[in-house]
């Protein structure tokens, strides 16, 4: 039968692969790398730095394809990805079986964990054959936004909320909690709140050579950010972003 | 000077050790690694399986130290952290000092994250004097149990709450969000909510060679999970778990 192998490989730094990912890659038949255009190729590079550093096994097998572009003009979201999802599953399938005859394990490397805020798991669950599915955990941006910063995420006993910029900027500082982690944000939602009590441990690029972080009150460094984020985007041609605001009396 | 490298191990899965984690252990002068009684002992043995496991440097020292108890009769619940932060501080304080002349590296064994309910971050930033401190990211319990269930935390574009057992418990269902993850729950929550549309991935110990794993119907599980969870307590002498809701419409 066929093992479909989901890898979480960290955010952007060959340190923060797991043993167990490095089994994985290794007993693997078949990796699946696809290529996403120009703009973030430095991330599909990660992908072909770790197979070159990590793989020992010499019948392992690595397949690039294209992934297919998400239809940006369907005025429906939901459609948008439903349809994508759909798209980048019958690529998976064709890959898969232009180079294994019905058995064996495939491995996908997934950039942070396969289980946060990643399309991977609902792809594999429109293959066909239906795939034995396999998640190999790994660091989040989060986590190393985080240990960037030397920050406790949760304050002592207090939750947290994760969610994203589109949600922050339409709802607003959300009920019920002090501490709030935005990822996937496109832009600075965080300008759109008021900074009065609010602080910010931003950074990008996160477990990159590039990494860029900043902290402080919201107040005094939401100009400075959307700044340097703007001059690091033209320079780099894309950027990954993630950011925790912390409520304080 | 000295530096305090605070190295998440992942929460019991050995295999989850990252390749940042095994070269900070290396790297370290000295490893403090706590003694916590009988109870979980277990989680005392994996640190020093870990130890034994990964460490090739011929001149790193390990230093075990027991570790001060909390007051659980003091009253007030944030001065009790408090004041066993303070003394944990100072046993760490004591234990580098009888090993190092104040200066080298010295590195703890977090389970999990460092960053993630643990105290270590707090207690570093109470030495004296004050270490350049080192986060090294770990994989959490609520990974191992999304990559367990093979389960996508956050619907698609849409955020999770992370919070605890006690809060869960005292506040109900929170406002603003169909998916909640629970930790540090010492009994089972979930029992206090009304089950109807609520699914649950539930999972104790793991990442370990015991883990259990159950999923479904709240209404359905709510009873079994309780049954299941005191009889392993029982057997084991303790227990770790966590689990996710989420409400389907």
């Amino acid at each position: 039968m066929l093992t479909l192998s989901l890898i979480g490989i960290g955010c952007g730094d060959p340190e923060q692969l797991t043993r167990a990912a490095t089994r994985a890659i290794n007993t693997a038949d078949l990796i699946l790398i696809p290529r996403k255009g120009t703009a973030k190729s430095d991330l599909a590079d990660l992908r072909r730095t770790i197979c070159a550093d990590v793989l020992t096994s010499d019948t392992t097998r690595i397949a690039e394809f294209d992934l297919p572009v998400r239809d940006a003009a369907e005025a429906d979201y939901r459609k948008g990805v439903d349809d994508w999802h759909d798209a980048v599953a019958a690529t998976w399938s064709q890959t898969i079986a232009s180079h294994l005859a019905g058995e064996g394990k495939v491995a996908l490397l997934i950039w942070g964990d396969p289980s946060l805020y990643d399309s991977s798991l609902r792809i594999a669950r429109r293959l066909d054959p239906l795939p034995t599915i396999e998640v190999v955990p790994g660091i989040t941006s989060i986590q190393a936004l985080c240990a960037a910063h030397a920050l406790p995420l949760n304050d002592i006993g207090e939750p947290f909320l994760v969610t994203t910029g589109r949600r922050l900027r339409e709802g607003g500082w959300p009920q019920g909690v002090d501490t709030v982690v935005v990822v996937l944000d496109g832009g600075t939602a965080f300008q759109s709140l008021d900074p009065s009590g609010l602080h910010i441990w931003w950074g990008a690029y996160l477990g990159m050579p590039d990494q860029i972080i900043m902290s402080g009150a919201l107040a005094e460094l939401s100009a400075r950010i959307a700044a340097l984020r703007q001059e690091a985007r033209e320079r780099h041609g894309w950027i990954m972003d993630s950011y925790i605001l912390k409520r304080r009396p």
